[in-house]
């Protein structure tokens, strides 16, 4: 724990529902809050050690999740195949207009970028 | 346990990885090899009555880490969403053949519909 760690609080996004109550505690007021353990202790009534267990804890859960189950690794792949669809489809408009543009290809290649953006904020 | 559930079946696909080897073991022995309770117990050495156990419990991690994560229910809006966008670039396909196709435009869309399929097929 040198330093706090911003990809896990991807994984907390993600994950933080597979922790327990108190584990969720602890884990906001460190990274959301930023507070010190020695706060943290203070606010919790547990010991500056027994917080530092809990994040370590917490942590290396989020850690295990991700790794058996790759969910964050997998949105960004989908996020990035969102991303081409959308270039595409930005293509095929950028075609249709070199001559006489098809206005219903306008709207349906419109409906597939709206689509593909859609999808990539929803995608976990 | 009335009957064997298949909808677990999908879910295990997914979060078995969460399971302990031991579940994974008699999971797979009642799921996939369709082996009774008795012969799974006469198979593992557990009693019957921990065979039973054994699936309930993993049955009802596989249900609340569904609960909690939500990726099945995820997954299925985003092949969904995919399948949209694959109706649309086939649609302006048909649009650009009306008239004077546009070659760059039919590889364009073919693309759209490669990715849209590769995209649902990896989806988790």
């Amino acid at each position: 724990m040198a330093e706090k760690n911003l990809n896990l609080c991807v994984l907390y996004d993600f994950y933080g529902n597979m922790l327990t109550d108190k584990q969720r505690e602890v884990f906001e007021m460190y990274y959301s809050e930023d507070l010190s353990l020695a706060e943290i202790a203070e606010h919790t009534g547990i010991t500056r050690q027994g917080v530092r267990d809990s994040i370590k804890h917490a942590e290396a859960s989020l850690i295990d999740m991700e790794e058996r189950l790759g969910v964050i690794r997998h949105t960004k792949e989908m996020r990035e195949g969102l991303g081409a669809i959308k270039e595409l489809a930005v293509e095929v408009e950028r075609v249709n207009r070199l001559d006489v543009p098809s206005l219903e290809i306008t709207r349906l290649t419109g409906r597939i970028s709206e689509l593909a953006d859609k999808l990539a904020e929803e995608s976990v």
